[in-house]
């Protein structure tokens, strides 16, 4: 393929802009999986790892991408037949939904308008009815990567423990994972689905579980068939800081330096970081006049907007153009959101100069296409991303 | 971990030696996985990769290690409960085995003695035996990786029609693909297990299936639950060079690069260039005194050796040796061989210069360890490695 | 240092933000510059960087930065107490002129005002002036870095030629070459001085003489003393790919790239690219309010802009704190420009995102400074890099 | 050029084996020079390189090869028409009286018989019957590469102090930097010239001048044309960490790495290593029955070796062979040496394996083209290079 001339811009809501020394270290050589220079990196990952989910137990990770830890959280934690209770929040939940038939499961799906988040007192509602508490788990999305809303997880476990249901929870957080406050721990969680390729900065190809120790309960009685993706072998093996299997060995000394470049940052100041971005990206959205796709602000995503263009226009000719005039890619509208809104990532590593940027590439592709936008969106999102309005540099 | 000076020397069996252009291929930055630029390279790696299983029909490439095509192959085409038969050929025959029993089949395992391939002959009894054809695969290890024992796949193949039997035949090549001749599409095998990290010099954390058509056909009425390996949907995505879930780009970046090089240096040359080291290694073992764990000269592996150390001596003592003394990894006994055997991979990407640090390391740490040994092995496999004897540079 | 999130914007007029094929290039490992690889790369690259420089002559180049050539220049054609016409544009011509000096020739200078470029007309009536022919070479800067000024080289040659005076031609192309148009054999250039590390797109540490025929015979009878940067063994090694010394190995791996890449694109569409840019900075400067240092439109660089604050603002102060909320390095005024203006480097690798992030990083440093400007530069800009004003892509 | 499996064996005496911690530094993005990150890379470098020269006073680094560190040394410290001593103990003392000569000095040569170092005595003699003190300077090569000789630097300063001489000492460590100890304040050397491509492990393109304050001092007076390679404005500059002139930044970041590889292995280590490896050469080269070029064994290299080929026989055509066959590359005979000898290069970063597999590949390209040889030469090194004889890892 042709080169394009400056660094590409992958504005999508991941895989993200991989940094640089994360790069060079999933490209060194790979080493020895059973010596002792990846003992050290092993036990390494997997302590720091949890401080990522905020968790003080176990993380296992996976050498697959996000859908393979979507599979390990269910086959490991559930029998042929069980019933599961999802909210559809867009076009990933309906996904893991489909995984859930095709394993044998029985999904109960509260259907929604892809607009807005998990409703708990809905769900609340659902789980009470269960009085023979049928349903095993509940599992619902974090952060709706098709339509940009956040689901408030604390909430969730609440209307569990309201219901006073025993069922387990299980949570996608693949792309709110080091973007987006998220407390496994705390809030309950039985395990935690998270990726690679979003907040954590890496190429595709590693997958989370972070599990409590009910999930790990639930695994010993649990009977759908699985061994590339059992939790026991894994557990058994990381302890020495090793796996049963040849793990993605490059993708785990990338994930060394992508935890050194997060404890460096510090989670706080990265989630602030991901606010005020997704905050500027919707004050121009505004400036646009675009609506955009999450309904209620409570429940705005900080890693990306998805942003509806007006009627008559069509969101991949925008995004197309945007591609070969700028060199920037941007996220599609997945199943019936196609062609109607184009997403903006905006996690992981990003720069307020590059965040500008990719505001300014958008504007110039709605003008090359015609369509009609107020002016005004990169002023206004320049004005969040400078945050503290007193200068940092002293005066010369 | 301290740097230890001079490249390190990689010579387990993988994970093999990566050539610095594929490390940097698999280093550059992510792409978009639903964009132009991905669809090219989809594309291309989906088309490439089929003449090196020799097969005509579509590779499923798999964001997992090798473990992941195991029960790929297993769970599209199998039921619960089908029986498949088996060869115990070492470790990893064995650990296939343990796996088809996790996932709910029942193996019939020929026992064997970890020194010899597949028995074509007792095989082809059992199937004989088999008059209701209960059997419904037979999978077998190709080049069985903890002992270096290469079994005859054609004469597997041809036991199976011998015996009329309508059994699959599951074969895994995750030591041998790309380094020891294999022909999917001759040798009538239904699916082919292939990893990443071998012959194909990459990193870990790609896998494939090469599928038959009767292997597709058997995925129709297969009951085995499957969401995450399904064939189907990849089939489908794979049409016009996506995925239908997040591929590990990053390999994939990588894995067009190592078919490049495959492609200029040619696989028959390849295959010759590793009958020469493998000869090599087993001319220096026999200077040295040492039994090969491969007893049949016919089975003997082109991509690794194993060999025996004499009764009282230690093989991990000595790999440790030879690790802190000269800066290179050899592969340990693996179960019953623990620490009675070394294995020395030979396989993806070598020199002659490479081979014969190798040997002169391994000589170096029997001094060091004090175990007697025959000289002169560096020397012999030198002669063999020399291979034309004519000199190739024009005097001066 | 602490890594800052987003990728740098090396927004200096150079060394310039540097493609990543280039930088994988570079740090490849050395190769023997002896051998017959290296013998491949030689040829290759002394061929080939001869259309960037429009010359069908040798070009020397040296594993040195820009200094070293513009002193290979001089000692190879020039005499102890040899007079030579230069042209004060700004800071590098002042800088060669001081070189001359203290290699022992007379600089004849030419005063200027830091905003313009050479004055052909005056140089001519200098060079009419000096009847007997005393001045031996006349040496200017093509593109002044410190000031953002192109001068006229093709109406200098006029000036020469027109005077009959038999002076040779040095030029200073380094922040020129491989972004703005120039041609050293149509032009008539005796000497033009190069460097990697601004339109090549390179680190810095390569550097360049394009030699005439006529300085080749200036060389014969020249007396500065030279060595390390003498012609004569530099040409006679190059014959043959090789070089007389070690050259700079891993920077001519990334040359080879480098001119891939320019040929890919092709030198027309690269000045189009540049000259696109620079005008659209201009219009966001003049949407700001603020003057830029050129005072001549017919002399504006296509490659960089110095642009003036108003008096009683630093312009040190907004580039450290445009540095520090943006992740963004601008280039600083130099000498008698020292806090007056900022320079904004648009030449080498970068994108339309790249160019609106730059500018939006700008305006976000003026705003946090307190710094009055005019809004809508941004969107200004936009609309010269966009061009041409029908859409590209096909609607959906 | 094809690719050629297996890593590339660069093992001529410089351009050395990058390590790959190196070449990763030297392939990230170019910094701002005029930068605050860059004042840190730049005083920490200046600061820490000097433990390398074991000198307390300032070193300079060039943007330039070895060569122009020979020409910095001699231009920043003499006059047209001074009278410099020198010692003909090979191809490179010739090149530098070369350059001496090519610059206005007047060298006097002390012929030597390119086997032995520099005669201390007769240096000795030579500065006594200089009166009038005319000689200005004593210009010797440390480690002279075209022969594996090295000459005691302490015993040429004892001469110069013996015979009461003013003359500056001027030292070439090119190919001895970092690999041999070497002590420039206590042997009291004025100039000492190195460059990056040989024991600092980096790709060509740094060179280095440590100086004396007495060097300074000449330095004021010294009439030599100059000024890229001027000290004065350099060690202005280097004070705040930052250059006059672009500085080779990329691979002044591989600077960086390089001398932390340096601490954590030590340079009493790293001599250590490379004395074992000049001696297992040696004992190798003996085996083999063949002379090695430097007659005098306190005089032996310890970071390469001229191996001399029986008569007869051509040392080109054994290297060509050796590279087609292996992937390794070994150094060519200079000027009179040219096809009589073959040097093997062992500095830098290498290891035991990789030592064992240079030898074995020269004996296979001996076998090749059939030049008789004593077997037994890896082995007999192997005995050197096990060092200490009992076994470092524990029994299993």
């Amino acid at each position: 393929m042709k080169y394009s001339p400056g660094r590409h811009f992958l504005q999508i809501p991941g895989p993200t802009n991989t940094p640089l020394p994360i790069l060079a270290a999933v490209g060194k050589p790979t080493i020895d999986h059973r010596g002792p220079e990846f003992a050290e990196l092993g036990l390494n990952v997997l302590k720091r790892i949890r401080s990522v989910f905020k968790t003080n137990r176990p993380v296992i990770i996976y050498p697959t991408s996000g859908s393979g830890a979507w599979e390990a959280a269910l086959v490991n934690t559930l029998s042929p037949g069980d019933r599961i209770l999802m909210f559809e929040t867009g076009w990933f939940s309906t996904l893991w939904a489909k995984m859930t038939k095709a394993l044998g499961l029985e999904p109960e799906i509260i259907s929604g308008d892809w607009r807005s988040g998990v409703d708990a007192g809905v769900m609340e509602a659902h789980l009470r009815a269960d009085k023979q508490h049928a349903i095993r788990a509940v599992a619902v999305v974090h952060n709706e990567t098709s339509t940009g809303v956040a689901s408030d997880i604390a909430a969730v476990r609440r209307a569990i423990d309201d219901a006073k249901h025993p069922a387990l929870l299980l949570v996608d957080t693949i792309s709110s994972l080091a973007s987006i406050d998220y407390r496994h721990d705390e809030w309950g969680v039985d395990v935690t689905v998270g990726g690679s390729q979003k907040g954590l900065m890496l190429p595709p190809g590693l997958a989370f579980n972070a599990i409590s120790e009910k999930a790990i309960e639930a695994s010993k009685s649990a009977k759908l068939p699985r061994s590339f993706l059992g939790w026991d072998e894994m557990l058994a093996s990381n302890a020495s800081g090793f796996f049963p299997y040849t793990p993605s060995t490059n993708l785990l000394q990338g994930l060394k330096v992508a935890l050194d470049l997060i404890e460096e940052e510090g989670l706080d100041e990265i989630f602030a970081r991901h606010d005020r971005a997704a905050l500027a990206i919707r004050r121009a959205a505004e400036q646009w006049g675009f609506e955009i796709q999450c309904r209620n602000p409570s429940q705005f995503s900080s890693s990306l907007t998805a942003v509806r263009l007006p009627e008559g226009y069509s969101a991949d000719a925008l995004r197309s153009e945007v591609l070969q005039r700028t060199n920037m890619s941007l996220g599609n509208g997945l199943g019936p959101l196609a062609d109607r809104v184009f997403r903006i990532g905006h996690l992981g590593d990003f720069s307020t100069a590059s965040m500008l940027g990719t505001l300014a590439a958008v504007e110039l592709g709605l003008k090359a296409r015609g369509i009609p936008y107020g002016r005004g969106g990169v002023d206004a999102a320049g004005d969040i991303l400078l945050g503290n309005s007193s200068p940092i540099a002293e005066s010369a």
